[in-house]
């Protein structure tokens, strides 16, 4: 019977063996008191099994309150524990529940945090994935050989329908790719939801008719089931190519059910991750969060950016890029959506690190901000990206294309 | 214009009233940049606003990282930030997203935890809250004057649904008012949700038929939007009262949408709670997270309980019950759900320090290895809780009721 496995990142006051076994028996069948007709075999089949442990360094002082060494020491491992399919079937809360449920609430653990999960080839059968993905993503904006290049219209909330669209038009003749709402904005007492697709669409649609290119507008949608799917067809209706979710605020059952619609791309935030990541020894990493929303069937995902104005390392945001481009079935892989201080000049360690192109690109500033306004601005970012792949370092880059060599002026000294 | 305010516990390495600035920026239109035709009032009517600031400690080493302090100390406040209904309007997803979205990720903080939410009296309006709440809870159940006393199926994955209905037939024959399945449990290779609704609803309903007494089980439906929905509708044909949801793993618009159909009382677990909360300086308190649960609709919520066997100190959930029981709006309170190392022992300290009653008041061991079996513990809570509210000691009830003393006599000495 297939298995699914969760690698956990733990810390505990006890012996870590005791502990993990406790991890096991809480999340499964392990307080299996005497039920007639049971055996040990029905047993067996519902227990999580303790597959690995990797014991790593002793401290002194606990990562996280609620539990006291008896010894002062508290130790930290690398654990891997599976369960049956047959506990959850194919339900992502059910999994959850199961891999990240009450197990956080055990005085057996002072540090938990869920790293990875592996997944039977079954759930691909079960769960379609991204409709869109990568591939979708540049076909619906036809870009190939680069990241699309996207921006966030600013000030996150406040402007009418109207100045959004001028901005988008803008954005629009500049040469840019894909354009988000902020995720604060929803529907606002002065830029309600349908009124702002109306004169967004308008300067959309007529850009495609004139040019060929119909830009990526993702609207946020982030309400309640029916608003959202009210949304997803209004927008769907205007020409629209993409929806926006806030992903951890509406959450998985709510996320899953718009992209089971599979019409329009859906862009997925993670705004409020810090909450479940920023501590080193509680929550879970995103190779693991990526997956879920992958199953969930998010198209795009938010990663940060190299060297970006928040506190996550580079390395942090280099695995991140990593789990989304790795297959986890056959199909669709979800694009990485690279943001957060980003100008272009971050093209070049992107690129040296990640070796790819499958991103969207997100700039503010280094677009609305160049010296020869938005246009230079999408310029410079393809520039950036040429160079970054052909090899070029930043100077070289600014030596070769003058649009790129303003932003390096203006931008290049932070 | 009315506001919604918001309480953080924060620290961070900088000045506080300009850490809290730039919190209030992020959060609303803090970034904004000349507009066409914006106006000063327009840009207010959007701004967050820093509406108190209470300095607390300063400590030398920050509580999470991802920041340096360059003078080696990092500040702890108390502070209070407000936003327009303007922003958001009714939209649970985009509140969270406002309240609880990218401050976490931001340098300016080395801690930070939502503590509070205060909500104006036009929500009430726009959400109707628990449908049944405490009122209903007690009015399907038949139980005045004293807790509801339930119980939890163990082992909580593996049983059949044959197996099951013999568990709940012996609880229903003592006395029980209330079971819940595990949050482990949804639909297993050997107990199909359908499978189980049958099975058990048989025996609640014949029960029902002879004593007049329907007992309350909540049957775990998390999943899908549309699984859940089709469950919900399986429970209610079969007569059924209760659904279950983990609200964390299905979210907040997949729960709106299933509280929405109201016609169940639904039952809320927390499990996944440890990781918003467990950490001091990160997350989110229970008074806050119980208001987004009760918006959402849900009628009953996990609270934990009084010396339970997780990590959470009584202090704790003696707020979190007092927040449950604190009026919202008009309308009903949310039930909070007492549960995890309960015996009735805990009955004396839960009603000395939360002088109420209206509490589902869950036991598992403490029922099921009575000396007497099932229906000498549920009459042994029952008794604990007359003790308490008569105001004996646990050992003056011990000398007053025969189960009870059997329950001190096999539990007490833990």
């Amino acid at each position: 019977m297939e298995r699914i496995t969760a690698k956990y990142y733990i810390e505990t006051p006890y012996a870590v063996e005791k502990a993990v076994q406790v991890l096991a028996g809480e999340q499964s069948s392990g307080t299996f008191v005497a039920v007639p007709g049971e055996t040990e075999e029905l047993k067996q089949r519902f227990a999580a099994r303790v597959e690995n442990i990797e014991p790593l360094e002793s401290v002194t002082q606990p990562a996280i309150p609620g539990a006291v060494a008896q010894q002062g020491l508290y130790h930290r491992a690398n654990i891997e524990v599976s369960w049956s399919v047959e506990n959850f079937g194919y339900n992502l809360p059910v999994l959850v529940s199961t891999l990240q449920g009450n197990l956080y609430e055990l005085t057996q653990f002072t540090g938990l945090k869920l790293m990875d999960i592996d997944l039977p080839p079954s759930y691909s059968d079960h769960f379609v994935g991204p409709r869109f993905g990568i591939n979708g993503s540049r076909k619906s904006t036809n870009v190939t050989g680069r990241p699309l290049i996207g921006t966030i219209i600013k000030p996150s909330i406040g402007m009418t329908p109207e100045q959004t669209a001028a901005l988008a038009k803008t954005l629009a003749e500049a040469g840019i790719d894909f354009i988000k709402d902020d995720e604060l904005l929803s529907s606002a007492a002065n830029s309600k939801f349908e009124d702002r697709v109306d004169a967004i669409m308008r300067v959309v649609n007529n850009h495609a008719d004139k040019t060929g290119k119909k830009v990526m507008y993702a609207f946020n949608i982030s309400d309640e089931v029916d608003s959202m799917l009210h949304r997803y067809e209004y927008i769907l209706k205007a020409g629209g190519t993409c929806a926006m979710i806030s992903v951890n605020s509406v959450g998985l059952s709510g996320t899953k059910k718009v992209c089971d619609q599979g019409e329009l791309v859906i862009h997925g935030h993670r705004n409020g991750w810090g909450m479940l990541n920023r501590h080193p020894l509680l929550g879970i990493e995103f190779p693991a969060y990526q997956k879920l929303w992958r199953l969930a069937g998010v198209d795009q995902l938010h990663v940060n950016g190299i060297q970006n104005k928040f506190w996550e390392s580079d390395d942090s945001v280099v695995r991140s890029i990593e789990a989304c481009l790795k297959p986890m079935f056959d199909g669709e892989t979800v694009l990485p959506v690279v943001s957060s201080g980003q100008w272009g000049g971050q093209a070049f360690e992107t690129y040296r690190r990640t070796q790819t192109t499958d991103l969207l690109y997100m700039a503010g500033g280094g677009i609305m901000a160049h010296p020869d306004g938005p246009g230079g601005g999408v310029v410079a970012l393809q520039q950036a990206w040429e160079g970054a792949v052909n090899g070029l370092s930043m100077q070289e880059a600014a030596g070769q294309y003058p649009e790129f060599a303003k932003s390096v002026e203006k931008f290049g000294g932070k």
